[in-house]
C-alpha cells in the first residue's frame, strides 16, 4: 500500500492530514490543515499536487472552510460556501479536477437544501470521504485496465508524478506499472526528473523504489537519447484536464515527450480518471496554462542556480494533442486513438 | 569583448590561466593550471568546458606538461610528449576538438624534431598561443558567416554554452548572436537550463545579460511549448564533434531539441568552428558518448534532489542527425542541409 497523501482525521470538527510533499524524499513530514488558508497554501505551493489529490483536497477543503460557519439558515450557509469554493478554486487554475470537487460538494450542499445546516455539514464530510473513497477504486480500475499496456520485461518512460502522492491511492500512469508488477510482470521504468519541481526525482523515483520496481533516473532532456539508444516500450504518464476532443494538459514538459516518443513510434499512453475530463472545452486550445514564479527555475533547495533579475518563462503545464496519444486508460475504459466521439463513447456524461 | 575564458600568463615556464566555470554565475573566480594533473582536472570537472575551449586548453595543457621535462634528445621528448598527451585527451572522450588540439602540438613537435629540445618547448608555447589566437578569428569568421540568419526582431533559442566562455572569444551559437546584435538588429533568445550541469542559466544567461541581449531562461522540458506558444524563429547550438556526414553530438537535450524544432517547422542551425568535424567518422553512431556519475543529477549545489542509491543514467551528450540541421555555420562557410558531400565541399580537408 502507497503511504496515504492526504486522509481525513477526526469529525466534522477535525482537520485534513496531508504529506508535505515539497519536502520528499529527505524527509516525510505530515502537515495538519484545519482551516481554508491552510489547505489553500498546501495547494497552491504544491504540499499536496496531482490532479486527483487536489481534487480530493479541494472537497475537504470546503469541509474545514465551512465548520466554524456560524449561519443558521441555508441561503447564508451556501452563500459562505460559495465565497469558499471561489477561494480555494484560485488556488491553481489548469487542474479540472479542483474544479470538480469544488462543484460537487457545492451539489450536494444543494441537494440537501431542506435539511438543517448541521446535518449538511455532515454530509458535506461524507461526501469529502466519499469522493476519497471511490478515488481509491478509481485508481485500482485504471491499473488494471491499463496493464496489459505493459508486457514481461516491459520498459516504460514516465513524467513528473501520477503516482500514489498524487491520488488517494495507486495512482494513474503509476497505477498501471504497480498493477502490472502485482501480475509479476518484471518491468523497468526511467523516471524524467521533471523539472523545475522535480516532482520525477523527488517522488516517482521515491515511491517506485518503495515499490521494489527497477527505476532509473534521467534528466527531462534524455528521453531522446534513451528512446534512440536504450529499448523503450512505452510512454505513460497522467493529466491535469482533458479537453472533449482528447488533448491533454499534464506538467510541463509533457507534450516534449510525446513528439520524442512519436519521433520513435514509441506508443504515448495517457492514465487518468474520468473527472479530469473537461466536456465544456472543446480542445486543448482552450485549457488556460498557469505560469509560476522565476524561483522555481533560478533556485534549487534555496541554491541560486542563475544570474540575479534573469526573466525567467515558467510555464506550469504543456498540452498534449490527441493525435501524439495512442490511447487514454481511464477507469471506465481505454480511449484507443482518442478524438470527440471516441471519449465521448467511453466516459459518456460522466463529466 | 567577453571576459577570457583561458589565457597563457608568463613564458615558456608560465601557467594557464581559466575562470573556473563550475563556480559561475555566483562568483567570477580565476584558476592557475601550472602542471599537467591540474589542468587535467579542470578539463575533467568542467572547470573549462566548451569544444574549442578544451582544445586550446589540450594544446596549453601539453606545454605545462612538458615544461619540466629533463630529456635532451627528441626522442625522448617525444615519447614523454606522447604520454603527456595520451593522458590530456583521457580527460573528456567526446570533443573532437581536445584531440585535435593535442594532435597538433604533436605534429608541431614532429615538424621540428632537428631542434633543440629547448628550443621545441617555445616553438609548443607559440603554437598553443597561435591556437587562441586563431580561435579568436574563428569566432569572429562563424559570427559573419551566421549573423544573416537573424534578423531584425528575430527569436532564438539556444542549448547548453556555446559563447565565449567555451571558446576564445566570442563563441560559436553565441558569436552568431553577438554578431547580429553587433549590426544593430534586436533579437531575443530563450536559454534552455540545460540539466544537469545548468550550463544554459548559469554560464549562457550571465553572458548574454552581460552582452545587453534580451534574454530569458527557461528548463529544458519548455522549449516545445515555448515554440508552440511563443514567436520562435531558429535554433542555433554549438557542436562537439561532427562526423563527416554531418551528424552533430552536443550537449545531451541537443538531438531532443532538434526533434521539437522538426516538429514545429523551426530551423536548426549548429555553429562550429573546422576543427569540430571528425572525417575518420562517417556517422554519428561512431561518436562514442561519455556517460557522467550520478551525483550531477541526484544533486544540486551539494543538496540531495533524489532518493538515495537511485540509478541514474547521465549521458553527457547525444547526437543530432544531419537530417535535423537546417545548416551548419562554420568559419569557412554555411553547409546548407549538410550530408557527406556538402561537408566537404565546404571544409575540404582541413580537418
Amino acid at each position: 500500500m502507497p503511504v496515504p497523501t492526504i486522509e481525513w482525521i477526526g469529525g466534522v470538527d477535525g482537520k485534513i492530514k496531508i504529506i508535505d510533499q515539497t519536502l520528499l524524499p529527505n524527509e516525510l513530514k505530515y502537515v495538519y490543515c484545519e482551516d481554508r488558508e491552510s489547505i489553500f497554501h498546501a495547494i497552491k505551493t504544491l504540499m499536496v499536487r496531482g490532479a486527483p489529490a487536489i481534487g480530493i483536497a479541494g472537497a475537504m477543503g470546503t469541509v474545514v472552510s465551512m465548520k466554524d460557519c456560524k449561519a443558521d439558515d441555508y441561503e447564508s450557509f451556501y452563500r459562505e460556501l460559495k465565497e469558499a469554493t471561489a477561494y480555494l478554486g484560485s488556488s491553481r487554475p489548469t487542474a479540472v479536477n479542483l474544479f470538480w470537487g469544488l462543484k460537487r460538494m457545492e451539489a450536494t450542499a444543494q441537494e440537501n437544501s431542506q435539511k438543517p445546516v448541521s446535518e449538511i455539514k455532515e454530509i458535506l464530510l461524507n461526501e469529502a470521504i466519499t469522493i476519497l473513497e471511490e478515488d481509491k477504486k478509481i485508481c485500482r480500475k485504471i491499473g488494471e485496465n491499463g496493464e496489459a499496456f505493459l508486457k514481461e520485461g516491459s520498459c516504460v518512460i514516465t513524467h513528473c508524478n501520477a503516482g500514489g502522492l498524487a491520488t488517494g491511492d495507486f495512482g494513474t500512469a503509476l497505477a498501471v506499472m504497480f498493477a502490472a508488477a502485482d501480475k509479476g510482470k518484471k518491468i523497468s521504468v526511467y523516471a524524467d526528473e521533471t523539472r523545475p519541481l522535480l516532482q520525477g526525482s523527488r517522488l516517482t523515483a521515491w515511491e517506485l523504489k518503495n515499490a521494489g520496481i527497477d527505476i532509473t533516473l534521467i534528466c527531462d532532456n534524455m528521453a531522446a537519447h534513451t528512446m534512440k539508444r536504450k529499448k523503450v516500450d512505452c510512454v505513460i504518464v497522467g493529466a491535469d484536464r482533458i479537453a472533449a476532443n482528447g488533448d491533454a494538459a499534464n506538467k510541463i514538459g509533457t507534450y516534449s515527450l510525446s513528439i520524442i516518443a512519436k519521433e520513435h513510434n514509441v506508443p504515448f499512453y495517457v492514465a487518468a480518471p474520468v473527472s479530469t475530463f473537461d466536456m465544456t472545452i472543446a480542445s486543448g486550445e482552450e485549457i488556460p496554462i498557469e505560469e509560476r514564479g522565476p524561483d522555481e527555475v533560478t533556485t534549487i533547495s534555496g541554491n541560486k542556480i542563475a544570474p540575479d533579475d534573469i526573466k525567467v518563462f515558467n510555464p506550469a503545464f504543456d498540452v498534449t494533442p490527441a493525435s501524439n496519444i495512442k490511447a487514454i486508460i481511464t477507469e471506465m475504459g481505454v480511449i484507443h486513438n482518442p478524438d470527440m466521439e471516441k471519449v465521448k463513447s467511453v466516459i459518456g456524461n460522466n463529466s
